[in-house]
């Protein structure tokens, strides 16, 4: 397995550095040489949308993606109207901000009905993908941990991304495959093969042993026990040459400052990634 | 859906009171007049295993599994074969103690190669099955939830699970599905089906939100969101006729008097098993 051989690809996943606003964070990709940036929306909200897109350009950076839309199921269809039109200002901003991809957290069951949760998400993206399609804007279903199964979203599977992706075209509907949510799946190289050519993106970061924290415990690349290169080839061999995003949740990580933080992630993405 | 009508099924997996010694909990059980206990080594080795069988005897009850063999893999042969020696006397235990179903925690990976433990857990369960078979013990495959893939077990589907135990005559291996590790899973009724005539055991506890705890944050029925009477019943339309043991790692609930957990337990059980 052979390491990249630059960062052409590397992005920074602005949650990686929370403490960092937008410009921070833009300023400090520019500085690092790390070409990528992805956002986050309540980011982009504290600076301003037009002002986020000036920023990113002004530092010569591209956006690999938009953290999230998504948070389909709700109680009532008022709220699930609401999460629809709050759904459709999400891809207004990414068109805005000039990327191609909307990162999907598809969102926890308002009860214990964990199959009419997901049918709300079915009926959520099957609204939400032509508004999407008409704006040049992917909708990435990522699947996350079972772990967040009650908190963060009904799709914990690259099986169930790939099933509700296959509904669409490419694009309109696709995967983002983060190694910390899938890792664990004895179904996964089969899975990845299954999402080629719908592949809109790739997170990677570590499961460190012990898990220190649910939501707070990922790891830098090489801290814990992912085969990271393992299945950003597996990634890679079905087609995605796109950007890879380093996305932690990590206090630890958060208190660095956010220079060293970039610089630590770009030695282990050569040495893990 | 129908609720349990008496506690003929009902079982204390005795982790759920774990300051109570096995005398406590056989006496408590009895007190309670809760059929089937649960025990695990390591409070049987407190109390010595020939006096474990006679406790549990005169306090009338009948034990529903003995937790847990497993925990095959491991960096080198010799530990390996370290670890089928344990495995050889938890079977012998189990066949001492009067239970024919050993649960198997199958072992987290020695390194970051996870299809290569996933190897010796099958490699593991092929040498112990026929031992168990000769003395009357069926191996319970658990899968864990896959929160627990890199320190407790690599087989962390139903999925998984099945795919083993179909290798043997269900007199040998089956599963043991825990809604704890399972309620998440988008497969979760098509693989209970499939493990028809395979389901050695069935477990019961809850999934709290926020979850406190990743290993200590397992709720009391009734308190969080897995929906366990239908699971239940998708259990029971397969066949399971057996114990149902209520297994709950929690400190809150260890910290309470052992017979007010009991009664709770089974008020509980009547309401969301």
């Amino acid at each position: 397995m052979e390491p990249l051989k630059d960062f052409r690809r590397l992005s920074l996943n602005q949650i990686t550095t929370d403490r960092w606003s937008l410009r921070d964070a833009a300023e400090g990709c520019a500085r690092a040489g790390v070409p990528w940036i992805a956002l986050w929306r309540h980011k982009v909200a504290d600076a301003g949308l037009s002002e986020s897109r000036r920023i990113v350009r002004d530092a010569g950076l591209k956006v690999s993606s938009l953290c999230r839309g998504g948070m389909f199921p709700a109680a009532t269809a008022a709220e699930r109207r609401a999460r629809m039109d709050d759904n459709r200002r999400a891809v207004d901003e990414a068109a805005e901000l000039g990327t191609d991809t909307l990162v999907l957290v598809c969102g926890p069951a308002p009860d214990r009905d964990i199959a009419a949760a997901r049918a709300m998400v079915d009926e959520g993206i099957a609204e939400l993908a032509p508004y999407a399609r008409e704006r040049g804007v992917k909708l990435g279903i990522e699947p996350l941990h079972p772990m967040y199964a009650a908190e963060r979203s009904v799709v914990n599977t690259l099986a169930q991304a790939n099933e509700i992706a296959e509904r669409y075209t490419p694009d309109e509907v696709g995967v983002v495959i983060d190694v910390f949510h899938v890792w664990w799946d004895p179904d996964l190289y089969r899975q990845i093969d299954r999402a080629r050519g719908r592949i809109l993106g790739f997170h990677v970061s570590d499961w460190i042993v012990p898990t220190p924290d649910m939501l707070m415990g990922r790891g830098m690349m090489g801290d814990g026990v992912i085969e990271i290169r393992r299945i950003r080839e597996a990634v890679a061999a079905n087609g995605y040459a796109g950007p890879i995003e380093v996305e932690i949740f990590n206090r630890a990580i958060w208190d660095r400052p956010g220079d060293d933080v970039l610089a630590l992630m770009k030695e282990r993405y050569r040495q893990h990634v």
